[in-house]
């Protein structure tokens, strides 16, 4: 039976022995004990504070079996949760990986899964600490990541104040391009570099745990729903309204992807979701301790928090728009992303 | 539109305002930060260990629409993690519940279901803290609770020695019979009696902390498979076999529902699962602290940790036969429970 049928004992010990890894010592000594008991026990640092996260990873919803490897899904699942540690301003320690699978995805596509999971583990030192595993007929990820902030150094989506200039890290609209181009799976001539972003998202970490250290950022958040859905939700919980200026919006390139798709690439940046980027409030009198770029990551002033309660868009004729929430809601949606 | 169609923000809502109750300031002083950001912070005791531990809980493997009440799946959901929290001899301080339902879930179900979990965490004192929801068109739940144990004193499943006394709490069994007799839907005369194990366990947290705290227990685990698939999990964790005596294992009565069942007591005990009763060893030095009942519950010698890997079962007549793992392995069985 054992060698055909596979029990969750057996799962188990695949999922710990593919998942092992070299982790940096912060990561290895801040976890007592690992898979193989009732619960994980991990130490914190002292002074620190527990970062807690966890993020639906699902067949049908999140990716789709005909369209992406399941390298992707394993790296894709640990990096999208990785990037909520980032907007606190934390560094990652360990997660716990809720897995659920018909027998028939227990060979290869569980194989190259947990390759990708693998290399999103040891790229972020984030090691692999417990979890749970059942059978069902989709495949079902719910990721839980552990991280650390110095007490008193997260930075909170509450903390904008009127004046503050909005910032983002990146290129907005990158990974929805990605998306559209795997959905008429054409791959285009440059399609692995475009649906990089897509597949095999990077969490803002370093970014993060910078501006969260330095206490330059005054709130911060991830842009997973899109800017357009996502900057709504910076304002409420900080209690002030925003101004964006259409013309600085970091957009995907005029380049051949988004003109052959009938693309516009704004539309992509305000309402795309899955970038993964920061966006993050300064404010005016540290904006000059922000650099053009950040290890390579460009950084954008796109804007201003303002009073009240109002997100409007500028146009470059100095005319104004509302700006309206377009992005991801999964209640309000159907699309695989 | 907000009105008749909920989006996600309206949800996480709901959840917060439903499930916000008065918590013991041990739970609320160690969340510094709960629902609404990107990710919730949280305080451990110096000195402590945080304990982690996922669990799933997934309509049609672990509850049936039909037959189980919003109310159970609401409560059992956080009642099996907390099990986990119970079995390293822990104490729970917060959760994180990732759920994902379909649209017609979120009215009736949806407030059934939150008021069973408010009931289940302000009895076992442990808060939400954050998570993730999303549509789906089965109701997905994932638990993760994060509990602390003082370091050094969380107990493992790797502990048990030869010679040392195996226990169990409870009696065990009683939770498969509830499931049964929901199955065949008869509400039996007792049904609810015997439903409600089944129903709404208990985890048996303070017995867990006591064991540990006293350094009463050489090992521990929780019985959520059945008690012929976990012990050998905790003897494959010590390296160990072990001689259980069929007579002293702690059954349900011989009463009119197994009878009417045709269902046997120690096929019950054995191999049912869903009872999260505690299994501990004790050195025999130690059994003298170990009493009858602890706050009500039955606590009862069952075998002995024995050198070598064989499991066996000792007969009244002095025979013995191997133990035969029969419990619940969601890669072989399809039961709902």
């Amino acid at each position: 039976m054992r060698n055909t049928v596979p029990n969750e004992d057996f799962i188990l010990a695949q999922i710990a022995k593919r998942t092992s890894a070299s982790h940096a010592p912060s990561s290895t000594q801040s976890l007592a004990l690992g898979i193989g008991d009732d619960a994980a026990l991990f130490r914190p640092k002292p002074g620190n504070e527990v970062i807690l996260t966890s993020d639906w990873f699902l067949e049908g919803t999140h990716f789709l079996m005909k369209k992406h490897p399941p390298e992707s899904a394993g790296w894709k699942c640990l990096a999208r949760a990785l990037s909520d540690v980032a907007a606190m301003g934390g560094s990652p320690r360990c997660f716990l990986l809720s897995l659920a699978l018909p027998l028939s995805r227990t060979g290869l596509w569980l194989h190259g899964f947990l390759s990708g999971l693998r290399r999103a583990s040891v790229k972020f030192n984030c090691i692999l600490a417990g979890g749970d595993t059942t059978r069902q007929e989709q495949i079902l990820i719910s990721i839980t990541v552990i991280g650390e902030v110095r007490k008193g150094d997260a930075v909170l989506r509450s903390g904008a104040r009127p004046g503050n200039i909005i910032y983002v890290s990146g290129r907005l609209g990158e990974a929805e391009l990605g998306l559209r181009i795997l959905q008429r799976s054409g791959r285009l001539a440059a399609g692995d570099a475009l649906l990089r972003k897509h597949l095999y998202p990077e969490p803002r970490l370093a970014l993060g745990s910078w501006l969260a250290e330095k206490r330059i950022a005054s709130s911060m958040m991830d842009i997973s729903d899109g800017l357009s859905s996502d900057l709504p939700r910076l304002c409420a919980a900080s209690g002030v309204g925003a101004r964006l200026e259409w013309q600085r919006i970091p957009c995907v390139h005029h380049s051949i992807a988004p003109r052959a798709l009938s693309l516009d690439p704004l539309q992509l940046a305000l309402h795309g979701g899955d970038d993964y980027e920061l966006l993050f409030t300064v404010s005016p009198r540290s904006t000059h301790r922000i650099p053009k770029s950040f290890h390579g990551l460009r950084l954008t002033a796109i804007g201003e928090i303002t009073r009240g309660h109002k997100l409007q868009l500028l146009r470059k004729d100095g005319s104004e728009q509302p700006l309206v929430a377009g992005g991801w809601d999964p209640f309000r949606s159907s699309k695989a992303r």
